[in-house]
């Protein structure tokens, strides 16, 4: 094995380790029962991510790839498998929380005998098998990365839903602007742009395909819409003004009478909301959060704008290239207010994952992969909008501009906001 | 007044009397039970529409232009509203059976008066009125011709639950093709198209904004799926292997245990469908019908093909335009077997409406018209899928190469089909 | 054929006409189109009631005993029984608003057809076939009855449901009452009782079973509770305070946000309610009628008093025995306020039925019918409350003291009122 | 303090202790993550019945007698209160598993912390104060081994939905009875019998009210219903066959596809069930156990007999009386076979609650006790059906031949099973 190779692998086991090692800091200040719940059934418990991500590495590198391994668990294929058919039959989404065992400890087990065979596996594979397996093992990191952030907004419904209103951890200190920003629109000039992944690195099927779209001028908003321009629209009526919404955005408002984002409570005249920092009074300065595609476009249209399309988004991050961005790594675990200190574009990596107007379809000519790994993303390509930029949740090495992740319309869970065109 | 005004007026009456007709001859073979009930929340009964597309008329014509008219009944506007809400509250959309009063002959009656009092209206009315009013009055025509549509398609769903399966009226005697029709693919240029009416005759609000797209190079097939190559789909056991399916698709299969087009049954070895004309076996050489975009999505993905997308379907007309489709003038109420005696594109006008895989969103630069006319298509862009092309219920003055319909992916009960794109 | 015996007969099919053109008597204020609905499961389009209760002659009379019947449509069977497994499979119960066709006047045919041929049989029977059968014959009559009365709630309860609140009949003229007639409570010694039917007339097999019960000394209110007294106990904040309710009523409560009985609404400060004779003010002194057992039983906690038993309230009837009642035959149609020239017990046949503490279950020694009529009664013997005596929607003809009505507890589209016992 | 208080107030702190120890013996198996969830809203999080028998004796004893008691934690109140609305509001009864905090450890600490201060409290007590609060502090014990038994069954329940089947404790060493025990009838004289607690140690107040009820001459089974026995009804088709069965239980049957009692499941040509113990193969010679009443009403129709009343079950109780049973001391935790070393009526007490044909209505003149306390059974007294002489699961100390156990009748997740009656 040459010093190149060695390297290679080493590189790969060096990334391995921070990201598995991250997933279990996620979960630290966790209690065993937390772990276990499914409040609803776009919640996971905590303890069946930990086992899912570990599931991954087991299903499609040690079983297939490493010589003479021998599964953790016979029946753990059963217990964790998501939603791969090709892998065989599994616990049903709306059942995870059947499973209050294995207990947590045996997950962290589980976990450990993983990452002792991947390092065994990262060990001594040969630079053939490695480059054949580069996509998978990729695939994997991406994939638990993907399950951190989730893991990350799980927690906070799971505790939110206790009347304790408990404190996942403290609120980092850090210093807050010294003045808002006003809001001001963005010349983005129309023409053909090409969309999709060119790089090198890794990135998923759904953004490949490249291809041209054409567009016309727009304009976007240097920031995200904040709390006190979204309390303006509760203000004036938002939420009980048909002429705003979508039909069935109208519909779920009136079904499940909301009037505010998700996690909101009015404690006498002032609006607080639930953080992983326990209830904290609403900052007019940060970014509005927890907000579905409805209420996104409602509030757009009474402000008298729209939403950008997912192709207007990525000409944007191409005109305007975006640096740096308040991710998980901040430790902030919310949106912070946009930086006075800041001319032009702010804010489009980080703090919230920005809702557009664009359906989540295959670009043209998608092709999925071959077998299981084909069920990662195309039969989802239904009925839920993209959304761009990742948001606190998101770790810095997940996001690109040209990531696309998707939701349904409705959900308010994500950390998911708002920011507007014009024209 | 002059002559070519006089002219205008009468043109608009013979149409508007043309277009009323119809609506009762529609009717004509029903029982007045027939007319009230709702067996699913899609369906309307065949009363409420025919009193709602006169409701449309009074509330937008006759009570704010004709001077000293009187509403006929002061309730009709809360009982006949459809969605509307800047014109006040109304009957919810699944409480319209309960609407047993007015009697069937009471809404002729009202049909009635109203018709008279718009010839009444359109004898007197100002040229510049009429100009003025024009889209108004022929947005009612369309509206009334989409209700014809509706009207044509829900009696068809509340006949078939009942267990006598009730004849609508004889199938019209027609000449059968004398062979099957291959299929093959033709070939649209790439590049960039212009999307959207430009035309001077009425379109509605969603296919304005005319905007121009970038394709690639594609290949449409030069007819309709069939019901024989559907079938073998069937056969394939395309129902129950996930790999054909979009996730949200496969869990709807299964849950209401599809497996066939809705109004399928099958008979010892034989499948039926029912139609306007009872039971009938299935001919293997007509198109495909009834089917979701699920359904439709999982066939060409069976078929190793895909569906096009709107603006592909539209760039196809462009290169290839329709001049004729079995339309409702044609009596048959189904569609029609491929013609062996034509080449090239085929059915792309009536028969069935073709699924696209593209959402029903706003065109660029979309904009909605004031007041109530502007809660006529906006809002409802969202969750829904672009069909193009007409059926055979549509009337063939109805149609455009540039006319969006649109549906949720889960909706059967029109008559809704397949066309498949290549590369 | 003795004379005595062509009497019997003759008696018979006297009977038979008259009940049966009650029916239709009841049916003929109704359009077409109100003869088909059901807006809620418990309620059957009256068309269904109209050839159901000809459907049962047919099975169980005409088709087995009149040589040579033929029966009037193959798939009426299938259509038109109610809850008959032994007879076959049959139109869900939900499902009974899908028949459309056969239209109404079919129906009437169908009536016609039936009726012709059972004053046909009964011309012709023998003396030992008209013995044998009379059992059947009765039941037939008093089921036929029992829809009667399920007519009239139906109807209402489908007019209701219309924005119009059209009128079924005009309220017939009739002396109000000069004074209220206040609350006072009666006497019934304990000891031992016989409950159940004991005499030659017909009776259905859930009274069979004659036994002994043994009762305390308990009193029985010498009226019905009164809208008056009713809007007192809500007045007193009866609906919002748990201490008066059984649990799952109150969640019922909670759940539909009750505040009055059925067909009540509020207009500025007054009560008014549905009646069959369109929107009337409430009149204090006449029965409360459209609650359910919980509401009963809610007023009666609120009051300090109780229901009685089933056994109480025939107790009851054999020490102060009822000779008259506001039954169906006032055309009324609504419970009467109590008569003030009366002393004592009154009001224990007709205007409400009354809801008794008595779960709906076998008495002992209960022995269900073979075949189909065993399905009649027995197999509803559980979750549901025994009422007793009659309302103003009954027969006459129909009612005994041992009648034993039965209703889920949340039931209150009968007219079911209030009677309280105290000790 | 005399010496003969001392005795009373320390015997009711020796039975204090052996009850609250028992409940943590219960849950010494559990996994943290066992006692949070909530498969079904009949069973409540084992945490959380730790918690709320605590809570009871805190909310009824420490806070309104132990003068300068400080409850534990301010919000335990509101976390832990079941169905108490006097005592104010509470986390609503299908939400209690999002109580993943308080941690399970906390729980404990919470007991201890009232433990520590009942034993104060009972160490310090007057003598009038203990005598006016021993209904309470019996009412408090009795409570807890109420919740003991749903904990074992919650347990269960938990348990057997995870794929695993886990051993929640192995089955203890037993020896098998050596034969079957036929089953006979024996007879139990008609006359008045007296109903009703009549003794001086505690007992519900839905058993006072004592009344005498007058019966006719019957005969009750020897033994319990067996797995043998039920097993031919299901070879039977007892299942599919409509005439066993209420209406309201035949429909539950289809709808669920029920085909076993809970718990069964086929493995090739054998059932088995999940019990505590794990997947075991059914013993046709023990008691069929884990049927709702429905099955057990089914399994009588079918075998020509019935089930007892209530009534009939405490005379036969009054004839025969119990003087053994298997309960939870014995550490089974299952049903055991018949002893044919036995003669006469057995298993009277112990094994399974057997379902009766009465309805859980008050008593005669029962009346609820006032304040908080009231609550207790009578708002539960609709709908339901009485269960008589406890089960595998409860204390022996805890059962009655008066006691009146109560259910819906469609629930299967008690032990409960079947005793038929004759005549």
């Amino acid at each position: 094995m040459s010093t190149l190779t060695a390297t290679a692998a080493q590189t790969m086991l060096q990334q391995y380790e921070n990201i598995r090692t991250f997933t279990e800091k996620i979960c630290q200040p966790l209690e065993p029962e937390d772990t276990v719940v499914q409040p609803i059934v776009d919640v996971s418990p905590p303890k069946w991510h930990m086992a899912h991500t570990s599931w991954f590495f087991e299903t499609f590198i040690l079983t297939p790839h490493l010589p003479g391994y021998n599964v953790y668990h016979e029946q753990y294929s059963y217990l964790f498998n998501s939603y791969y058919n090709s892998v065989g039959s599994r616990v049903q989404r709306d059942q995870r929380s059947t499973l209050t065992r294995p207990p947590l400890r045996d997950i962290y087990t589980y976990r450990q005998y993983v990452d002792a065979h991947m390092a065994q596996f990262l060990g001594t594979v040969s630079e053939e098998k490695l480059a054949e397996l580069q996509p998978v093992l990729e695939l994997g990191l991406q994939h638990e990365q993907q399950h951190q952030e989730l893991l990350i907004t799980d927690i906070k419904y799971i505790l939110s839903t206790n009347p304790m209103l408990p404190v996942y951890t403290p609120r980092p200190k850090q210093a807050q602007p010294s003045a808002s920003v006003p809001a001001f629109f963005l010349e983005v000039p129309g023409g053909t742009y090409t969309i999709g992944y060119r790089g090198e690195d890794f990135s998923f099927d759904n953004e490949h395909s490249v291809h041209e779209v054409l567009l016309s001028d727009f304009e976007i908003m240097n920031r995200l819409v904040t709390n006190g321009e979204y309390m303006q629209f509760m203000a004036d009526g938002g939420y009980g003004d048909f002429r705003h919404w979508l039909e069935e955005g109208f519909a779920m408002v009136n079904k499940e009478q909301l009037q505010a984002p998700l996690y909101w409570v009015k404690q006498e005249e002032d609006w607080y909301r639930y953080t992983l920092h326990g209830l904290e009074k609403v900052n007019p300065d940060e970014p509005v959060c927890h907000v579905s595609f409805y209420e996104a476009d409602a509030y757009a249209n009474w402000a008298g704008k729209r939403l950008l399309t997912e192709f207007e988004w990525e000409a944007a991050s191409q005109v305007y290239p975006p640096t740096e961005g308040n991710f998980v790594e901040s430790d902030v675990l919310e949106p912070r207010a946009a930086d006075p200190a800041k001319e032009g574009l702010q804010q489009l990596y980080g703090d919230v994952w920005e809702w557009t107007y664009s359906a989540y379809h295959p670009y043209p000519n998608f092709e999925k992969a071959p077998g299981a790994i084909g069920e990662y993303n195309g039969k989802f390509m239904l009925n839920q909008m993209v959304l761009r930029g990742g948001s606190c949740a998101t770790s810095q090495s997940h996001i690109r501009t040209t990531y696309r992740n998707f939701f349904h319309p409705e959900k308010r869970w994500q950390f998911s906001g708002i920011r507007l065109a014009n024209k």
